[in-house]
């Protein structure tokens, strides 16, 4: 038997916001961050498991804060219990009867928890040999339903409906993991389309985003309809009718707002709509989605839990889910939610970008096409090159496909050197950006 | 003009646990606690901005860390400019655009902007020199609306239709604040129904209840369906039948299961059923409100804020809604959602209990009979008798009402005393219990 012997936890922070990588309507200089945790044990096999949420600079303190709030419910655990037990150390953490009133599920207490679980799925998985998506694919579905908390759920999805469609996709799962290993998982690219990017650099990118094989481009929108509308014609007439146009506005309109904007974007043809309105409004969006038909809404990174995405399937809020691997309560939330939308016949299409989004999510998309949805129909994985030399596992993009990992564990361990030197306040980063920053404001 | 030049933060708890006071289906042993927040100027005028997020105990540090993450939003703003736009300084918290990665306006991170906002508007009244309820009461419409983000609420209230809604309570305000001085506001109490009790505490307290003037108690059901048939059967002998009974699960439930376990409670005649499920679950409240009808669906102590309530409203999911002091941002959210109510003509009856949640919240009704809604019927204020000493002003109840208060500020500020013993975990009682409970284990 072993122990959880180490919880350590450090606010990581890149100054992205120097060069407007990242630039949205909403989040106009983000600094990406990552409040960080490695646990350790005394097995002797060295293995340590690293997880993180990610944040968009200021309060990834406060992030950092909350997952060390947790250290109490990790140190001294049974390693081998808590690992046979999954589903159960989710519920130990999500359900604690005082911390669950700072959400319940919801904000800065969920992604710490989610943190927290993911640092001890990449541990599962170094233990197992097997990068992640593979050591969930091969669950039985029972073992796969055993990681999911259906509280709340069962007006949408029972445990016995979650098995039945696990059992669906039994069969074809070694062909399609052939298949996924053979050619890797299609991504699409929002590098073209920040707000801070000039014209010229968007249709630059635009036509590189084509020649790198994407069959999808992104572009953010909502700060001004007369840009938008010129950026989207330009985007448009450089990557030619046959690649797909998203947009996304990051949460900046009211329904009404949203409905005549989007509707003056539809000559360009839109492919999906992204974040229109306030995350949290379910029925704005179904309101949204129903006037712009055919156009379509897609929303997810900023949904707080599995309950906001059942109602959004329930109510037709959506035409594509987006999960992330950092805003939900880890892994297992992240089944859950893979389920749902299977049940409901809903594309998924994960959020990623930022610092090490795109490592983690791909295992979820790939575990979802082995053993839950069976397809890559409409589904993509987005992809942003940004942060990911930080990666001791980098995602590998080729034509336009995340190549499947095949390092043990869940991808999400950053280089040592990153650790250190982008540590806030007091890393190499950090320190000389201020020194800089001092020598031109004296100068 | 003076200048924010101090903002201390507290890290306060009771240990309530201890007595089993305010347990519940879903909160077994809370200890009460507030990450308490005091705001002070060089005006000179020795007046200070006291405020505070309410937790269950764990994370109470992450609560208060939360809250220093907004020392540099504060410090060092002129206070007149401030005051004058307290409109503008809600926003300039909630829109940050770093900060609303946390949430957005949503757990930690929101809870801590209304702490910051509600110990801003304690300095407004005191500058006034007036209660809170009293400064409110007296703005203008335009002054009202002006306090109010209307993002995101557009498609169910408009800034005209607010002020419509103002302008119509508006003739009324003089003798409605008369009445409200002579009799105060109506209250109704949860003393009796912790789930912690036994029969025959249950039983003298409903009796003291109907004693004391209260026309409608609450019981916690939900952990277990004979216990609550037979505390729901000795409460309702014990009350006679012209009491209302509201009954609370505190989100114990999924959709089926609750519709099934008020069914069984219904011949007892059920006033409201409390929190069914997820309070994230407008879909599911709204189901579970058409299958129990004529019971009735009550639901808001943890809804997150104004854009869950506008949907509330808008699926018809709830028939009381339950305003929460210091769960969403403060004064200006609440004020936005008593609109949205008045819009939807639902009754506001508010969360309280706690520790300091009437101290705040008795402001927010009384500001809305004079000046919003208009009216007390079908509308309680909730009252628990728990830590109301530690307040330097603290509720006055008489004849099962609220009565107004009359010291200028908003009641939230705790006794200097209670700030030093209660400080976890460096506090005396915190201190003694642990050295009390070493003696214990160690005897």
């Amino acid at each position: 038997m072993s122990r959880f012997t180490e919880f350590e936890t450090y606010d990581v922070r890149f100054p992205t916001s120097v060069d407007l990588d990242g630039s949205d309507a909403m989040n106009a200089d983000p600094d990406y961050s990552a409040a960080y945790l490695i646990v350790r044990t005394d097995a002797g096999d060295g293995l340590e498991g690293h997880g993180f949420a990610f944040t968009i600079g200021r309060g990834n303190d406060v992030q950092t804060a909350a997952i060390e709030a947790l250290r109490d419910h990790v140190l001294g655990l049974d390693v081998e219990a808590t690992l046979a037990d999954l589903g159960g150390f989710w519920k130990s953490l999500v359900h604690d009867s005082q911390l669950r009133w700072l959400g319940p599920e919801k904000g800065v207490m969920h992604m710490a928890i989610g943190a927290v679980v993911n640092a001890v799925w990449d541990l599962a998985a170094k233990r197992a040999g097997v990068p992640l998506w593979k050591l969930l694919a091969d669950l039985t579905p029972e073992q796969i339903v055993d990681l999911v908390d259906f509280r709340y759920l069962t007006d949408a999805l029972t445990r016995d409906e979650a098995l039945e469609i696990l059992r669906r996709a039994e069969p074809g799962r070694a062909e399609r993991e052939q298949l996924l290993r053979a050619k890797g998982y299609p991504a699409y690219t929002t590098t073209p389309g920040w707000l801070g990017y000039d014209d010229e650099k968007l249709v630059r990118l635009c036509h590189e985003a084509v020649a790198e094989g994407f069959g999808l481009i992104k572009l953010k929108v909502g700060a001004n309809l007369d840009d938008d509308i010129r950026r989207m014609r330009l985007a448009r007439a450089a990557v030619g009718p046959d690649i797909r146009i998203a947009i996304d506005a990051n949460q900046r309109w009211d329904v009404a707002e949203a409905i005549t904007w989007i509707e003056a974007l539809k000559p360009y043809d839109v492919w999906w709509v992204e974040e229109p309105t306030s995350p949290d409004d379910i029925l704005g969006h179904a309101a949204i989605a129903q006037a712009i038909a055919p156009a379509r809404v897609a929303t997810g990174e900023h949904v707080q839990n599995r309950v906001v995405f059942k109602q959004m399937l329930q109510a037709k809020s959506l035409s594509f889910l987006q999960i992330d691997s950092a805003r939900v309560a880890g892994v297992n939330e992240n089944i859950a939610i893979l389920l749902l939308a299977a049940k409901f016949g809903i594309p998924v299409c994960p959020h990623a970008g930022g610092v090490g989004l795109c490592e983690l999510v791909q295992h979820l998309s790939m575990f979802d096409l082995i053993a839950v949805s069976g397809s890559t129909d409409d589904r993509v994985i987005e992809y942003v090159d940004h942060l990911h030399e930080h990666f001791v596992d980098p995602v590998i993009i080729r034509d336009g496909h995340y190549l499947a990992p095949t390092r043990p564990g869940y991808s999400a361990e950053m280089n040592p050197a990153t650790l250190a030197e982008h540590r806030y306040p007091g890393g190499k980063v950090w320190t000389e950006l201020s020194t800089g920053w001092q020598k031109e404001n004296i100068a």
